[in-house]
């Protein structure tokens, strides 16, 4: 990677804000189709634009060492381009932010391809940017593990006996996974009310989101072997955000012992983006100290995580939407490096387009908690959205949305949005 | 369907003897490349020989009304042709069984088609059959899961409280699924053993099998919507044999509160043919009684499972192999309609190539257990397998096969096997 291309002072000629999410210091890919019509294909977000990078392969002006040859952007996923690994992704950075330079003739002197390779982001439709092969989710904010523990189980033992010893997680649905935008309907399922005897059936009423992060791996492991600490992040193309949409009445009566299944099996949202481990690079930050001391095979020193805020906004079916939490990439207590390390310590194969997500991001202040279960504390304190509209979970017609930025000085490297709006349970037979 | 494809009068000119797992009567899916080579194709098992499918079809012989037009067996899994649907799988079914049959004279008096459109099983690699998308495993046998919970946590409370009201499951690794033949190694990881302040690392020191069965979902449903307990049976295309291999102590440490995780995703393995429902349909039998009567989505009268004869084998590096158990498909609680009407009441999507497995089938005596942990009761009962050789869990070089058939009268509708290797731990760094 040439020092300069995360350079705060670099300039594009494609204009971008000083709160957009997408400057040249960013350059996230994703996948999108004209509105107009078109084959899907690979982009990269530039202020309020998308760059078309199927065009410009086509035309060469991709011709790095790494690509040669290869078309791997006329595509409807971005897992051609993660196959090649590291430096290629690092070749194609590069090469992207040189031609979207303020000081680099090629496109900004030549209106006629201008025209074509960049397309407005209102004009065109956002596509699932992976093809996911499977979905993990993990458990590592101290905070919000502490603080479910003591809701579900036993205030004493809120943090299960191995919680500092490993990162949990437990294998999602890669099926539900769905792109921003998509409405995610209330489900249906078996519950325990408290003091009833015998389950019911019906919506759920205790429905929730989850505020995470997503990471997706660009080259994988063999069967058998396993990704070290230290290698970890090689294998680390990009990160999305995850709003892991969960039933809390559904998962409380399911998750023993195998796990929540039924409860956040329904829908997973992820934004279109992905904000590549390059462009995050300069906001690498410390994590929570660990303490225990983890065993060998986990320790990680050096600044594992990064620091990326991040908020919670909740619309109602009427009105306006109100930020309902404020928390911080940096809030985990196992970092993305850990994670890779204990996921494959057994042999697990990871793969090109799994998505591994963090789990809630929950911080240690009641206005950075991850999800209402834990804001209203489970659901006994109802959250007040002023005008006298309160909230202890999710209602029909509530439309959350996730966004992210990295802050930069004078600039943002930022995630965009995650957004899905609650559609009534389906009529029961 | 025509009535007669399943008679057990019914004979092929291709020779298959009564204890064959592959009579006319079954005509599993599988997918095979010639040793000699060539590419990746579908084919059907028939005695000891493979048809292939591939060639059938490019001759136009199996020219179905479902088929016509469309390139299905020349393809590396059985995902294409499952994608078609219920009446596309019985049209070919029907019509392979006819070109098989004794009394018709078009493969069976064409000697120069004959010797390409059939191979010796000996002299083909058997390929993964499946595309799998997601898998997910049960936990449906009320003798498995009373006996797990008496070890891993209390006597008393051995069936948790949901057990009898929901078929308990969690989503399973899908990249970790491997073809019969595969080679497991054993997993490093992280344990508490009994005692200890705590926890250690290295190689599992209990091993295990898992005797399950699969169903591979033919066709799925959209996210949001629910397949009911009815129309179940028409979205599962066949079923496979599969050992779901698990470390237990990693699984005692790791499991609570979000489920297995590196316990058991570090190798699944299933059998090669892949045995249609259509097949199984003279072997539908009835369940378990369940009592408490379960939620209406879940009521499921009739004949709801199959009568399917189950062994495991063990042979150490230096032996013979002994017989372990033998265990019974009908010994679930929880049926295979049950259970794809559970997974999916909420919302969740199927989609064609999904795994689906039973969890570990223990009948109710202790010669009928699908595990060690069960049969050895946590490693403090020895398996004695004679000439003083006994195991508390797997040893490495120890080989694992699994084996099932349903009996018909004077036939047998069998899945051959699965069978795999426990290979030494990987070297620590």
């Amino acid at each position: 990677m040439h020092a300069s291309i995360n350079d705060p002072e670099l300039r594009s000629f494609a204009p971008a804000s000083a709160e957009s999410h997408f400057p040249i210091q960013n350059l996230p890919y994703g996948v999108f189709r004209p509105k107009g019509g078109g084959e899907p294909r690979v982009g990269v977000a530039i202020g309020e634009q998308v760059l078309d990078l199927a065009l410009l392969e086509a035309k060469r002006l991709l011709d790095v060492p790494a690509l040669t040859g290869r078309e791997v952007f006329n595509r409807s996923s971005l897992n051609a381009f993660m196959a090649l690994g590291k430096d290629a992704w690092s070749q194609v950075r590069a090469r992207i932010s040189e031609l979207l330079r303020d000081d680099t003739p090629m496109l900004r002197d030549n209106a006629a391809l201008r025209e074509k390779a960049f397309l407005k982001q209102s004009d065109v439709a956002m596509l699932p940017p992976i093809e996911i092969g499977d979905y993990t989710d993990f458990y590592s904010s101290r905070y919000h593990a502490a603080n479910v523990g003591s809701l579900f189980r036993d205030p004493e033992s809120a943090l299960p006996p191995n919680w500092l010893h490993l990162p949990i997680a437990y294998h999602g649905r890669a099926s539900s996974v769905v792109l921003s935008g998509t409405d995610i309907r209330r489900p249906l399922g078996q519950t325990m009310p408290e003091g009833a005897k015998t389950p019911v059936f019906g919506p759920s009423r205790a429905f929730d989101f989850e505020l995470e992060m997503g990471y997706i791996v660009g080259t994988g492991n063999e069967l058998g072997s396993a990704i070290s600490v230290e290698q970890a992040a090689d294998h680390v193309f990009g990160m999305v955000l995850v709003n892991d949409w969960s039933a809390r009445d559904i998962q409380r009566w399911e998750y023993a012992p195998l796990g929540p299944f039924l409860s956040k099996n329904l829908g997973t949202s992820i934004s279109p983006w992905v904000v590549t481990m390059e462009a995050l690079a300069p906001f690498a930050a410390s994590g929570c100290e660990q303490e225990p001391t983890p065993l060998p095979y986990l320790r990680s020193p050096g600044n594992p995580t990064y620091d990326v805020n991040l908020e919670v906004w909740l619309q109602p079916a009427e009105g306006e939407p109100r930020r309902i939490s404020a928390s911080n990439l940096r809030h985990m207590y196992w970092n993305i490096r850990q994670q890779i390390a204990h996921h494959t310590v057994g042999g697990c194969n990871l793969q090109t387009g799994d998505l591994l997500a963090t789990g809630t991001i929950s911080g240690p202040t009641p206005d950075s908690l991850g999800c209402l279960l834990e804001i209203t504390r489970g659901g006994r304190e109802p959250l007040q959205l002023g005008d006298g509209v309160a909230r202890r979970f999710l209602d029909d017609g509530d439309r959350i949305t996730l966004t992210g930025w990295a802050q930069g000085d004078g600039y943002r490297v930022g995630f965009g949005e995650c957004t899905g709006r609650v559609l009534p349970a389906r009529e029961q037979l």
